[in-house]
């Protein structure tokens, strides 16, 4: 499938009391190669291998792919990944008819926090919570992948 | 899973009149390094997804992880993959307990014939056919994922 999904910085914390879940993810890449990044994430209790392709217009769209494994052969498979796994408690707050999930990141990541929206189009509207900040869509660096390279700590402000 | 398996040339083609089964493979990788192998194959009607982790104990020893998954998904995820697919016909052939998959390649590849069995245990023994050569269990280049960026028809003989 192709995913749409826009990508905002976020303002404040008051995201975590609207969440209705709230959950542990740690991700690692077998490819963090834009062209076909090769995910490993356990989410809470389970598994999960995701592949995505290149971006195409403008940042928004992008193939997808993802299957549920097993939560042990997800941890078998985070042990061959890259180095620089990514560790994050993502909260999924409803906003409207859609659904924002913000990642708040730890370790070498710690001090970024993420929102993400699905959208079924590039020009489908959403509501904005107070909470939401920048948008940064189009901004490579805050692909998990390349934070899984260039952690936020270490970027130049 | 462990999975360990040796690998030898093949001196005549009469391993072709003693096959069970035979099945033309397409395959790509999304990863084709040794470290963390990402192979998408269609074999015959279905679709694979394998991951191979890092070589041991003398190149016979691999972790491997595999789903199948539906030929369409199979074959959107072969368009993502690294330039270099590998085509060939696989033949299966039973030597006593143990089963020895022959492949046939075409392509850049055409002129390999490369016999593989998979065994419980790096010193178990299995019966060798008539028309089994030379061990190149080994050597890094019959590797498919070597093969798909150095092509056996581009190699200095």
């Amino acid at each position: 499938m192709i995913e749409i999904e826009r990508k905002f910085l976020v303002k404040s914390s008051d995201f975590k009391e609207q969440a209705f879940a709230q959950n542990q993810i740690a991700q690692g890449y077998l490819s963090s190669l834009p062209e076909r990044t090769v995910r490993v994430r356990i989410k809470g209790k389970k598994g999960f291998l995701t592949i995505k392709g290149i971006v195409h217009h403008g940042g928004m769209s992008r193939f997808e792919w993802e299957n549920e494994i097993p939560l042990d052969e997800a941890q078998e498979l985070l042990k061959l990944c890259e180095k620089g796994k990514i560790e994050k408690t993502r909260f999924e707050i409803k906003a409207g008819k859609h659904v924002f999930e913000v990642d708040e990141f730890y370790g070498e990541n710690e001090g970024l926090i993420m929102a993400e929206i699905e959208l079924e189009s590039e020009t489908e509207s959403f509501e904005k919570p107070d909470w939401l900040g920048e948008e940064v869509t189009n901004d490579e660096r805050y692909y998990n992948a390349y934070l899984s390279k260039k952690p936020f700590k270490t970027w130049e402000k």
